[in-house]
């Protein structure tokens, strides 16, 4: 017998299809259309994958994909804020919010608590395994960004400076991510004019 | 210092952006445009995360996610086959060989080996994983298509009888979901007029 929950569960499941029309600012680099969230909550996933080995402590994988695979759900109402619109931000966290109680409170008590402590432990950014998911919410777009010649970064008012602060949170939490993304995609696109210095 | 396995992760996750080109046979839902292998693969894998309660046996979750999250990724070179498309199938398996020969060894030799094996593994559909991956792969499309006004089920040649065949791994693999899809999504479909008896 189908119960109650099994259908709040698809109730979510169907709801959740909305991700794959928010788009971002950056685009994908064979076609150049706008990315949207699913794409890049799934692609940040398989780098969690591939990359949990430059944590610079030790990280449960599996918590870091259920943040990146969800993180991103609040925009379903509150759409995608520029990380360098300044103006946007300003009510961004009101926004998602009112997002997130009504979204994750379609699944099943349970569900819908650990969903909501899996999207706040992301945004308080305080946790080894949020500081991973951060880092490589910097990292994925600035690699598509490196390979459509500075798509997002040749928008007004993006500069090194800005990029270089956007990403500085991998600076102390994953090095190495800091040291390419500095060495070589901050470095060769500023030389390329991909980047304004 | 950034060493070679590091480049050949970037290498790797830069060429599978390529997924987010690769397009399905169903739409999703707002929009009725096509869905790309990159959009299903996220889906499911959260939907993973809601639903292993029903797989009759434990499952290792963090498996069928990294599953779900690449099972696709050879489609790259050999683009999607249309499931009721007895033709295409022909060949099928030989166009994701030569793509996963390719596509995986981009990777240090250790994760070229673990990303092999697990899509080995989800097309072998033996362990407890990759059939609970399995049925996953058809609740989520037929979710779709129910929201769709049965989409992908329009096509010709397509019935309820392939339909249920093509569901029937679930019958015995996540009773649960095969109640769903026969008692709700097919019988419901078939009574609306979205799939042909």
């Amino acid at each position: 017998m189908l119960n109650e929950r099994f259908l709040k569960q698809i109730d979510f499941i169907t709801e959740i299809d909305k991700l794959k029309n928010i788009f971002r600012q950056n685009v994908i680099i064979e076609g150049r259309r706008s990315e949207n969230d699913a794409e890049h909550s799934w692609h940040m996933a398989v780098m969690a994958i591939l990359l949990s080995e430059y944590a610079p402590e030790k990280i449960d994988v599996l918590k870091v994909i259920k943040i990146l695979l969800i993180h991103d759900l609040v925009e379903i109402d509150a759409g995608d804020t520029f990380c360098y619109d300044e103006k946007g931000y300003l009510d961004k966290a009101e926004r998602e919010q009112k997002c997130a109680d009504r979204l994750f409170n379609i699944l099943p008590k349970d569900q819908a608590e650990e969903f909501l402590n899996l999207w706040r432990e992301f945004e308080e950014v305080e946790t080894p395994e949020a500081k991973f998911s951060a880092c490589l919410d910097r990292l994925q777009p600035s690699i598509l960004n490196y390979n459509t010649e500075g798509h997002t970064w040749q928008k007004p008012g993006v500069n090194k400076e800005k990029v270089l602060k956007r990403n500085m949170i991998a600076e102390e939490a994953v090095p190495t991510f800091w040291e390419y993304i500095t060495e070589v995609i901050i470095k060769d696109s500023v030389a390329k004019g991909y980047l304004k210095e």
